[in-house]
C-alpha cells in the first residue's frame, strides 16, 4: 500500500476501505507518512466526501492511536459532557460538580479558547494554582476521590488528533462534519465514559450557524457514540446571543461559582440543569428527566456541587478561597460601560463578534500559542429582547488595554442590532436527539 | 495574506488573483510556505479547477522563480519542440540536428524516463561520454558553436518546478491539465525560444488517452505560449504503438541515426519530417509546410543534419564515433524473439504495457533514483495493421536479466490483439492546432 495510492483512490471519489484508513492513520501518527501527504488526503476527503463507514473507521483508528482508559476502579456510571463551542460557555464548570453530586462519575477532558469561542481549561485556569496538566495517575486519582476530575489533552490520548487537528488548522480542512465527529469522538470515547451528553450549538456565535448543519453533526456524533457501545444524547442549544451574563475567562468562572452559590436564574442556568439531568439520565442514576432536573437543581440548593466542586479545586491544586471571595480570580484594570445609541429593543447580537472583541482585547487567543489575560471580558446587560433606551448600558468592559476602547466600544455597538419591534423569543434548548 | 486563507479561497471554488498565486508559489520556491500547505493547495485546485487566468498567472510565477534565458549572441531564430511523452519516441535525437542544418537553433532542456515513457537525455546517455549536465555557459557556448545543444534541467531553470513536480508526484496531483501546463510552459518559455512546436500524444501509450483530452491539452499549451508571444504550433500525433521500430535507450538511439544517415521510412521518419518542417516554419526560416518539409529531408539526404549531430555529440563529450560503428553503443547480453501464437492482422498493442515491459526489465525508471541498463530494448517486428501467421515474431528482446524472460514473453503477447480483419489504417499526424 502507497499513500499516493489512496490520496488518487479518495480524488477520485472511491470509498476506502477499513485497512486502507488504518493504514493512513497509524502510518501517519508513526510519521511514516509525511504531512504533505496526509495534507492531500484531507483536502480530497473534504471535497470528495467521506462516507459512514470511512468516518466510522476514521473514529476507531483515531480512538486506537493511543490510550483508552477504564475507570473500573469506580463504581458510579462515568458520563461526560461535550459541547462543540461557543460564546460565554461556561456550563462543564457547573455540570462536572452537579453531576458528581448527583452519583455520576464525570472523567472530562477539554479544550481551550480558540477564535471567537472560549475554552474549560482556560476558565479553570483563571482559578490560582489551579492545575489541568495532571497525569493519568492524577486524572483517575482525581476522579475516584471527588467524582470529577477535569484536566486537559494528553500526549496519551487520541494522539493521531493531535496531529490531524494541528495539520487541518494549517490546510483549510477544519470545518467538515467526518473530520470534526472524528476528532471529538477519538478524544472523547478515549476518556473511559459509558455515555456522552452533546451540546451542539447553533446560530451565529457556533462553528455551525445553520440549525440543519447542527443538526446533521448532532445526529452523526450521536450515531458513531452509540455505535461504539456508549449512551448519548445530543441536544442542540442556542447561540445567537452569549450564553449567561459573562464573556471572559476569570469572569466566567465567577458566574459560574454563582450559579454552583445557588444563581438559577437566566438562559445559562437552564441550560446546567438540563445538561446535567441529561447526564444524570445518560448514566443511568434516573430515568425520567424531569426528576432527573430536580436532583441536579437540588445538587445546588443543597450546596452539594459547590463542596464537589471545592474538593476538585484543592486536589487539581487550586485556590479554594476563589469560590467565597471573588476578588481572588483575576481582575482586569479598567472598567467601562458602553451603551446603546438607540432606544429599542435588543433584536440580534453578532454573537462571534463579541466574542472576538474578548479576544482582540487579550481575553482570547487567536493561535493556540497566545497567552490569556485571564481578568479581561464583558459583562453582557442586554440580552436579546431587552428592551433598551438610548444611553442604556449593553455591556460592561473590564479590560487592561485603554488604547483599544474606542474601537471596541464601536465593535460592540455594531454588533447589537436594536429595533421597534421585539424579536420572537428563542428557547435555549432546540432539539433532543 | 495566509497561505490557509488562500487554501480555503480554492477549497471553496473562487478564483484566486495573480498576486495570491504568486504569493504561493514564490512562498513555496523560498522554503516559506510549507510542502503540507501546498500539498492541500494542489488538491483543492485539483478538485476544483483552476481558471484560464489562475493558469496563466501560474505558468509565468513558476517561469519566473528562476533564470529566463535569453539566447541574443545567436542571430537565427530559436525554436524548440516539447512532447507530451510516449513509447519509442526518439524524434529530438533527429529534428534536433534537422532544424539546425536549416538554420535554427534549438536550446533544448529535455527530461528523463519515467513510468512506462523514455526519456531525451537517457537515449542520449546512452552514447559513452555524453554528458547532460552542461552548465548554462556551456549550453550557450555548444549552442552558439553547432546550432542546438541538448541538455537536462538545471536547478537555474524554473526551480518552482521542480519542487512542484516531486510534490505533485507524491500527492495525486500530476493528471490535472493546469499543472501539466504550468510545468510544461515554465521550463520551455525559460530556455529563450522564439518559438516553440509541441507534439501532444493521443492513445494508449501516451499520458492522455482519448483524443479529447489531447486537443483540450494542446489548444491550453498552444495558447499561454502565444500570449506569451511565442510562436506555436502543436501537433497531435497518434500513439496507439510504439513510435518507430524501436523501444528502448541505445536501441532508440540507434533508430535514429540510421534516420538521420539516410533511412526515411515508416511512422517514425514520417513525424521527424513533419515535426522538423514545423520547427522551420515557426521559426519563420520558410513559409510554406511543404518546403519545410523538402528541406528538413534535404538536411537529411545531404548528410547536413548528421554532422550536426556529430558535432554536437563531440561538443557534449560523447564519443562521435557510435555515428559509424553502432556496436559501440551500450548492448544488451541476450536476445530472444517473441513470436505471436496467432495469425491474423495485429489490430491492437497495449502500447504502455509495451514501455512497461521494457521498463520492468532494466530498460527504465520506475522512480525517478533508479538506474537504467541502456542496452534493454524491443526491437518492434509488427506494427498496427501488419499481417502476421502464427510462429511470426512480434519482437525481439534484448534484455540482461534471463529469468524475466517467461513472465515478459506472456506480457508482450498479451499485449498484441491479433484479428481477422486488419483496423483501418490511422494517420500518425492526427490534427495540428
Amino acid at each position: 500500500m502507497r499513500p499516493q495510492d489512496l490520496i488518487e483512490k479518495k480524488r477520485d471519489g472511491h470509498e476506502l476501505t477499513r485497512d486502507e484508513i488504518a493504514f493512513l492513520i497509524r502510518g501517519y501518527t508513526r510519521d511514516e507518512i509525511p504531512d504533505y501527504q496526509m495534507a492531500a488526503w484531507l483536502m480530497a476527503g473534504f471535497l470528495r466526501g467521506m462516507t459512514d463507514a470511512e468516518t466510522q473507521a476514521l473514529v476507531e483508528e483515531m480512538l486506537h492511536s493511543g490510550d483508552v482508559l477504564a475507570h473500573d476502579y469506580i463504581p458510579e456510571p462515568k458520563v461526560d459532557k461535550h459541547s462543540t463551542g461557543g460564546v460565554g460557555d461556561k456550563t462543564s464548570l457547573v455540570i462536572a460538580p452537579v453531576a458528581a453530586a448527583c452519583g455520576v462519575a464525570v472523567p472530562m477532558i477539554s479544550g481551550r479558547a480558540l477564535a471567537h469561542t472560549g475554552g474549560t481549561l482556560d476558565k479553570l485556569e483563571a482559578i490560582p494554582g489551579f492545575r489541568t496538566d495532571l497525569s493519568l495517575d492524577q486524572f483517575r486519582d482525581v476522579l475516584q476521590r471527588c467524582g470529577l476530575a477535569l484536566i486537559g489533552q494528553t500526549k496519551e490520548i487520541a494522539p493521531a488528533d493531535r496531529k490531524l487537528y494541528a495539520l487541518r488548522d494549517l490546510t483549510g480542512t477544519v470545518p467538515f462534519r467526518p473530520f470534526i465527529v472524528a476528532s471529538v469522538m477519538s478524544k472523547k470515547l478515549a476518556e473511559g465514559i459509558d455515555g456522552l451528553v452533546l451540546d451542539v450549538k447553533t446560530g451565529n456565535g457556533a462553528f455551525m450557524r445553520e440549525f440543519d448543519d447542527s443538526r446533521k453533526l448532532a445526529e452523526m456524533l450521536a450515531t458513531i457514540g452509540r455505535r461504539m457501545g456508549k449512551r448519548v444524547t445530543a441536544l442542540i442549544t442556542d447561540m445567537n446571543q452569549p450564553l449567561g451574563r459573562w464573556v471572559g475567562n476569570a469572569v466566567e468562572t465567577f458566574e459560574a461559582i454563582e450559579c454552583l452559590r445557588g444563581n438559577l436564574t437566566g438562559d445559562f442556568a437552564e441550560l446546567c440543569l438540563e445538561l446535567a439531568a441529561r447526564m444524570i439520565v445518560v448514566g443511568g442514576v434516573e430515568t425520567d428527566v424531569e426528576k432527573a432536573r430536580a436532583q441536579a437543581r437540588n445538587a445546588i440548593t443543597s450546596g452539594g456541587a459547590l463542596e464537589r466542586f471545592r474538593t476538585c479545586i484543592e486536589l487539581q491544586g487550586g485556590d479554594v478561597r476563589v469560590l467565597d471571595d471573588p476578588r481572588r480570580l483575576p481582575q482586569a484594570v479598567n472598567q467601562r460601560t458602553i451603551t446603546t445609541e438607540r432606544g429599542g429593543f435588543v433584536a440580534r447580537i453578532e454573537t462571534d463578534e463579541i466574542g472576538r472583541v474578548v479576544m482582540d482585547w487579550g481575553g482570547g487567543r487567536r493561535r493556540l500559542e497566545d497567552k490569556i489575560e485571564y481578568g479581561v471580558g464583558l459583562q453582557i446587560h442586554a440580552k436579546l429582547g431587552d428592551g433598551v433606551r438610548a444611553g442604556d448600558p449593553l455591556v460592561t468592559a473590564h479590560y487592561n488595554e485603554e488604547s483599544k476602547f474606542d474601537e471596541m466600544n464601536a465593535r460592540v455597538r455594531a454588533a447589537h442590532q436594536i429595533e421597534e419591534v421585539a424579536p420572537s423569543p428563542q428557547p435555549i434548548i432546540k432539539a433532543v436527539i
